[in-house]
């Protein structure tokens, strides 16, 4: 058998932490802990990663390029600003053949866990801050497309961030609470009904 | 000194709960380490509540009340719909003298621990339907007032308490970039122009 690639060894420490933040919180994980989930010699781990929260970069990088190549995906064949935001809108809310419900866990963890540890608050801040720019950059883009004012565009994305975050929390501890399947379709009805509002650009 | 009242007793041990799981998680909280944070005897935890899982019951008890009574005094001079739905969305969203910045973020953590323990989301479930029960009669009264169709209600309820739920994750752990002041107007301008885009009753 081949020895397994660093790729694949990283990949594997870093699916190890998000299960003991999912089972007992990013604090209460340690190398020993992360070494035991995945199977592994402690050792191996300091060798991929300086240390915990090397490897927490690591997982919160994971989580935004798999949502970031689930956009991609969907808007590839888009070819305006409208189906550019559909397209971003459906990747982070839409069920799909590629949705993963343990990633969105994951996330949801890791935002509650910034708000108790000043590290993980670092990290998830940067991957927050990276969105909301590109967030903004989408909704510029629409409503100026739509001959509307752009000033709003920043507490638009900041709206719509939080309605993502949001989402993913009831979806991760109130599924069955809230209607099927409500989420991008309201996402894309409250937005649109807001631009067609907005008044024009002079 | 005299003796604290049951009242006392009970906010103290449900105080200490909730610091138990801002700083190690629901599961990892005991009633011994619940007992120390508060200073008191373990025994007198077990005098006033059967098990952990009671003291939750009562720590989102008291974190919903807070809520609600921030609504009514709110909603006391409010005379239609309208001004009803604006009561909850400033009671929920924003700053005021009684704003608790602690009772928010231990709101998110508790809806993060839903997610990895059945107990807890159990509690919070029972929590989110409640809210989601009078988000829906508040949505459906603003609606109609509109001389607008209500069967929108419960999908826009749902969006609304995902909003508040994300804005209460962001405003917790990444306060510093999402623009001040924001969460409640923009909640009031998305929500009053959906309603006016409703097509009417008929």
């Amino acid at each position: 058998m081949p020895r397994p690639t660093t790729e694949t060894r990283r990949e594997q420490i870093v699916d190890a932490l998000l299960k003991q933040i999912a089972h007992a919180g990013y604090a209460g994980a340690t190398i020993q802990s992360i070494a035991a989930t995945a199977g592994i010699n402690p050792g191996l781990i300091h060798y991929h990663f300086k240390d915990k929260r090397g490897i927490l970069v690591a997982a919160v990088a994971t989580l935004t390029a798999y949502a970031q190549a689930r956009y991609e995906r969907r808007a590839e064949a888009a070819k305006t600003p409208g189906a550019r935001l559909r397209a971003y809108i459906d990747a982070r809310l839409a069920y799909g053949d590629d949705a993963r419900t343990d990633a969105v866990a994951a996330w949801v963890m890791i935002g509650a866990e910034a708000v108790r540890d000043a590290d993980v608050r670092a990290v998830y801040g940067q991957a927050v801050d990276a969105e909301l720019r590109q967030v903004r950059a989408l909704l510029r883009a629409r409503l100026a497309h739509a001959g509307k004012r752009t000033r709003g565009a920043a507490r638009l994305a900041a709206a719509l961030l939080a309605y993502v975050e949001g989402v993913f929390s009831l979806a991760s501890a109130a599924r069955d609470l809230v209607p099927k399947g409500f989420a991008a379709d309201m996402a894309q009805e409250l937005i649109e009904r807001y631009v067609a509002a907005e008044p024009d650009a002079r």
